[in-house]
C-alpha cells in the first residue's frame, strides 16, 4: 500500500508537537511527509523545513501557500492530506481551506479554540466530503481500546462511576509562563481559546471517559481555578453526570505539582471495574468480586488480546510500547481509511468530527459552569 | 504503667467492629477488658462475654446496668472507660450516660447518628469534663501523621487541591442487604442516620483530608445516589473548598466492584505533591518537580521516621503494621492520655471532639447539598 | 477454649523478638502469658518482668528456676509451655530441660546454633512426648498458605524454577555491630552459630521455597561473604536443586542497602507463575500464558479465598494485616493443636521439627560449600 | 546532517526483529533504508523488498549480490553501512565481507553464533577500520544509561551484589517450537550456536550487568537446563564473580510461565541498592538507608536527568517512551558517530566489538560451567 503524501502545517523549530505528528507517521509506515508549512514567519518555515528534510521547493513559507501550489501539482506528486498541529486559535482557517482545496486533514486536538470555529470546521468537511480524524492520542493504546470494548461493549453491565483525572505540573510556578513556547500560547485566551487546562488536557480527560463507556457526558458542575496573576483556568474540577445515568469525576490539571502527564481513569460498571493508567500503559486492570484482580498486558504474544489490537503492536508482550506508538496508531488508522480499508465495527481508530464536537461542547459547559459558580449544565 | 480497665458496650457475636477494638487494645498493652454489655439482648450478652472470656458477673445484660454496677464498684476495681462500639444510633444514649457515671469514652465514628445527637455527648463532655476519643482510624497510620507534619505543618506550601476516595464493594449487590448484620444496620436510616456510605467511610475520608491538611473543608456540592429499592446513599462524590483557599474532590462508594477497602489521597501543595494509599500503607511518596518521587517506609529502621513515630510501630522496617495496628495507635495514645501523658504538640493521637462534630456537619452539608440538586452549601 | 498458660525464656528489656511473640499470642488470643525468666542477668530478669506486668513471684531470674518452680505448681495454674527467644546457642539447653519439665515448647528460628543441638531438641522431643513449634512467621501470612495449595497442591504441575532473596540492609555498615544488641550476637559465632546472615533469614527464605514447593532443597551451590572484618557471613547467593527436579536461586544479605526485609519468592511451574513478597503480603500474583495475571487478595471478603484462611483473618478485605498477625497465626494454630485441634489436611500452621531439622541441614550445607570454593553438596 | 543511508541483510518476510531495526532507525531519524538483501530466497527476498517499499533495483536476492553492487554504485549514492538481522549463525559471514566491502556494519547481539566467528569480525574490523554497533538494546533506555553513569560512576561506592534476571514464556511449552520462525532457529545448535536461552537473552542481561557496573563478570558457575527433547538450554541460572569484587546471581530463561520479557536488575553498592526493570523502563528507583527511596522517572521536563540523556528523549516526561525508542537510540548514536560526533565521555550509545566479545566470551564460560557439573569457571 503506497503510503499518504501529507504536507504539516505548523510544527517548525520550538514546537514540540509537530515532532511528534511526525515521528508517529513515520513509525505508522503508512505516510510519507512530503511538504510543510511549518511555521507563520516565512524565514522560520524554511529553515524548518531544512531541517527536516524536506526539498526546498516543498517547504513553504505559508499554508495558503502550500495549498495552492500542492493543488497544482500533478495528482500522483501533490499532496493527499495536511497534518494541522498550530496553536488552537490557527486551526480552523487552514482546516477549512485545506478542505476546500480537496486535502483530507489530520488535526491535533482540540478542534477548535472556540465552538464556532469547530462548527466552520465540521461544516466545511461536511460541504467538502473530506475525511478528518482528530489526535486524541490516548485513544491510540491498545488496552484503552480493549477497555472501550469490555466496557462499551456492555459486558460489564451499566456503568455506575468513573473517576478520571488528568494532571501535570509544567505551569505550577509562576515563572513558568516565561520564555516558554508551550505555555505561552496555552495560557493566552486569544491563542487558546477561553480555556487553559480545561482545554488543553480536561478535553483529553472527557474523551477516554466518552470512549471508553461509550457514552456522552451529559451535564457538568465544573469549578475552574487559576494561580494569581492568570487569565485562564490552570487547574479545575467537576461532578458530571453520563448519558446513561452513571455519574463521575473529572479532574485536569498543570499546576499539580510532581505529576508529569498522569491521565487516569477508573470506570465502575454493574459487574466489574476497570482501572488504566496512562503512564504505565500497557497493563489494563479489571477487578470483580469473586475473582481475582485480571492484569491485562498489551503484549502481542498473550492470546486473550484480540487480533485486531495484537495487529497494531510492533512488539512482543514485555516490549514496551509507548506515547509514539499510540500515536502511530492514529496515523496508521486514518491512512488506512484514506486508502479505502472499511472502518472497524466498532471505532474507526480516531477520533471523528463527531467526537471532538463533542469535546467542544464539553469545554464549553464546563467553562459556563464554573463562571456561574460552579452550577450544573447541561450539555 | 496499669492498663486502662475498660468496658465494652455492643461488640457482641455477629459484631466486626467489637472484635476489632479489643484486638486494637490488646495490641496497645495499655488498656485491658474488664467488662461488657456486648448486645442489647441480655441473653446473647452474657452469652458474648462468656465467649471472650469475660467473667460471668462482669458480662451484663444491658449497658444501663454495667454502668450502674460498675460505678458501685471500688475505685481500683471498676471500669475507668466504656468503648462504644453500638451501630451509629446507639451511640448517644450511652455515651451521655457513662460520661454521667464518670468514665471516659472511646466510641466508634461517626459520632452519632445526627448532629443533634452528636452535639448532646459534646455537651455531656463539657457537663461532665470526661475525655471522648473517636477512632477514626486511618490517622493511627504513622505514616499519616508525618503525612500531617509535612502537610499542615506548612512545609510544602499551601494547599491547591485534594483527590480524595474511598470506596468498598461489599453493598454492589442488591442481595448484599440480605443476611448481612454489617449492611442491614448501615443501610437502615432509623439506625445510621439518614447518611449511608457517606456517612460510614465518607466521614474517614473528610477526616482524613482535615487531618493532614489542617484545614477544615468549609464548602461542599455532593450528589449522592443509591442502587434502586435503597433508601439512603450507598455512593456518591463531591466538589469542595477548604477553609484556606484549596479544592478538592471527594468520592465515597460501597458499590465501586473490585474495590475492597481503597481509601486514598492526594493533596498537592505549592511545592510538592503527597500520595498515601490506605491498602498500602507503609509507604508515602512525595512528588516534586525538581526532584526524584521520594517513597517513605514507615519502618523503624529508618532515620528519617521522627522518634515519637518510631515508638508507635512494634517492628523494623520491612515487618508490615496494618490495620489493627494502626487502630492500636489510637487506644494506645488516648489510654497514655488517661494515665495523664502530655497531648503531643501536633494532634493528640486520636480524633477529638471537635474533629467529630466538624464530621457530623461535614455530613449534614453533604446530605443538604444532595437533596437540593447538588448545590454548593457552606459548611 | 481456654487459653494455653505460657513462660517466656528471653525477650527482655532491649530485646526485640521478645516482644513481637507476646504481641502475637496476644493477637491470637488462645495464649495467656503468665510467667517469664526473661534475661540471663537475674536483676534485669526481674526488671524486665516488672515492665511488662509480670507478678513478681512468676518473674525468675532464670530459665531453670522457671521450669522447676512451675513445675511445683498445681495444674491448672502452672504454664503448659514456653516460649523461647533468646539467641541462637541458647535455644537446645531450654528447650530440652522443659520439654523434660513436662512443658510444650515454641521456639524462634532457626532451631539452633548446630545441627547436633538442632538434633538434641528433635531427640527430647521423641523422648518426651512433647509437641515443638518453630516460628518460620512468613508461613504464617494466609497468602503464602494459599501459594502452597496452589503449588505444593499440584494444580501448576511441576516446579521448574524458584528464584528466592531474603535481603536486608542492617548491617551495611561496620558501624552497624557497635551498641546494637540484636546484630552483636548475630554476628558472633559463639552465639549464632558458625551461619550468619544465612542462618538468620536464608534458613527462612529456605524454609519458603519449602513450605510452597512442598519439596526439599536436595543440593546446594552456595557463595557467602563478608564485609572486611567480619567473622560470619552477612551476604551469600546459592544455586540450588530441589528434590522435585527443578532449580532455583536464593540470595540472603543483610548488607543489601535499601531494603528493609525484602523477602520475595518466585516459583515457575509447567503452567503458572507465582509470585510474593513480604513487604506487600496481601497480594499474591499468579501468570500464566493465556490469561491475564491475577492478583489474589488477603481479603476475608474475596469469595476464592479458603475458608480455613479466612478464618485466620481479622478484618475483611483491604484491611491490610501484617507480620504480627502472620505470627500469630502459628501461635493461635499450635494452641489449638495443643488444645487437641486436629492437625489441617495439608500442614499444621507452623514449622514442626522436621521443617526445622531441614532448615539446618541447609544452612550446614550451605557453609560447607562455600568453605569447599562454593562446590555442589547435597543435602 | 544528511542520514545515513544503509541496507539490510536479513529481516524479509516472518522476521521479527528486521522491522524493530527499520522503525528504530526511523524513529533515530538519522538512518535511511536504501538498499536489502532481505532473505536468503531470493524470491522472498524481492517480495519483501517490495513490501516494504524498497526500489526493485535495490532489493537484491543475496547479501553478496547487494554488497557488490552498491559498492559499484557512486559514492553519494551508495550504501554506507549494512544493519544485519540474520539469525547468529548468518552473522559473520556477510559482515566481514560488508566490513572488506567498505561498510561499516550494525549488528544484532550476540555478535555471532560462536566465539570464532565473533573473533573473525573483530578480526576484520581491525584489519579494515571499520565500525561496528552491536544493538544490545537494553543499554539504550536513557534510565539505564543514568543507572551507568550512578554506579559506574563511583558514586555509590564499590558493587558487592548485583542480581539480574531474563526471563519469558514463549519456550514454555513443548509445542512452541512447532511452526514457529522465531523459537525454530533460536533452539537449534547449528544456527544459533551451542547456547539457546543464555545466548539469546543472557547475553543480554551479562550485558546490562557489564555497562551499568563498568565492571566486567570474571568468573561465573552455571547450571543450564532445558524441557525434555530439547537440545540446547531454555532455562539456567549462574553465580558470578565481577572483576571489582563484588558477586551476582544470573538468571535466563525462556521456560518462566507467566513472564514476557522480565529484564530486570538490581545492584547493590556500598552506599545505595539501584532497581530497574525492563517491562516499567521509565522508572529507576534508588534506595538508601538514610534516606527515603527515590524513584527517577525518564521525563524530560525533569531537572535531574542530565542533558545529553534529555537529548535522547522525544516526548516530555509521563509520556512514555518504550523499546523501540530505545532501540532508535542506538541507531542514532552510531549514526552521529558515522558522521564524525565525538562518543561521549562515558559510553558511545551503542555496544562496541570489546563489549560484544565480552558477551561472546561470558556465554563460552556459562557453556563450559555448565557441561562440566556446574562448576567455577574463569572467564
Amino acid at each position: 500500500m503506497e503510503p499518504i503524501r501529507y504536507g504539516m502545517i505548523g510544527g517548525g523549530q520550538g514546537a514540540f508537537i509537530g515532532g511528534v505528528h511526525r515521528t508517529a507517521a513515520a513509525i505508522a509506515g503508512n505516510w510519507r511527509l512530503v511538504a510543510g508549512a511549518l511555521s507563520a514567519t516565512p524565514e522560520k518555515a524554511m529553515a524548518s523545513g531544512a531541517e527536516i528534510g524536506l526539498p526546498t521547493e516543498r517547504a513553504y513559507g505559508s499554508w495558503s501557500e502550500m495549498l495552492e501550489r500542492e493543488a497544482a501539482l500533478p495528482a500522483d506528486r501533490r499532496i493527499e492530506a495536511v497534518a494541522i498541529v498550530t496553536p488552537n486559535h490557527m486551526h480552523a482557517p487552514p482546516a477549512v481551506a485545506a478542505m476546500e482545496s480537496g486535502f483530507d486533514v489530520i488535526i491535533d486536538k482540540p478542534l477548535a479554540d472556540t465552538l464556532a470555529n469547530a462548527q466552520a470546521i465540521a461544516d466545511a468537511a461536511v460541504r467538502t466530503g473530506r475525511r478528518i480524524a482528530v489526535t486524541h492520542t490516548y485513544t491510540g493504546y491498545p488496552l484503552v481500546k480493549l477497555a472501550r470494548r469490555l466496557v462499551a461493549g456492555g459486558g460489564f453491565g451499566a456503568v455506575r462511576r468513573v473517576m478520571v483525572r488528568y494532571t501535570q505540573d509544567w505551569l505550577s510556578r509562576a515563572a513558568d509562563l516565561i520564555d516558554n513556547k508551550q505555555a505561552e500560547w496555552r495560557v493566552d485566551p486569544a491563542r487558546s481559546g477561553d480555556a487553559g487546562a480545561f482545554g488543553d488536557i480536561g478535553t483529553h480527560a472527557a474523551n477516554l471517559v466518552e470512549f471508553i463507556t461509550g457514552e456522552r457526558i451529559a451535564a457538568i458542575c465544573a469549578e475552574l481555578t487559576m494561580l494569581p496573576g492568570r487569565h485562564i483556568d490552570d487547574d479545575g474540577a467537576a461532578l458530571f453526570r453520563l448519558s446513561g445515568g452513571g455519574k463521575g469525576t473529572l479532574t485536569a490539571s498543570q499546576v499539580c505539582v510532581g505529576d508529569m502527564n498522569d491521565l487516569a481513569i477508573a470506570v465502575y460498571c454493574d459487574e466489574a471495574g476497570l482501572h488504566w493508567r496512562q503512564e504505565e500503559p500497557n497493563t489494563l486492570t479489571i477487578k470483580r468480586r469473586d475473582r481475582p484482580d485480571e492484569v491485562y498486558h498489551a503484549g502481542a504474544n498473550r492470546a486473550y488480546v484480540p487480533g485486531d489490537l495484537l495487529a497494531i503492536q510492533r512488539t512482543p508482550g514485555g516490549h514496551p510500547e509507548g506515547y509514539l506508538e499510540a500515536f502511530a496508531n492514529i496515523y496508521r488508522a486514518f491512512g488506512e481509511r484514506l486508502r479505502g480499508a472499511p472502518a472497524g465495527e466498532d471505532e474507526p481508530g480516531y477520533a471523528t468530527m463527531d467526537d471532538a464536537l463533542a469535546g467542544m461542547k464539553f469545554l464549553r459547559a464546563a467553562l459556563r459552569s464554573s463562571r456561574a459558580g460552579a452550577v450544573w449544565v447541561d450539555i
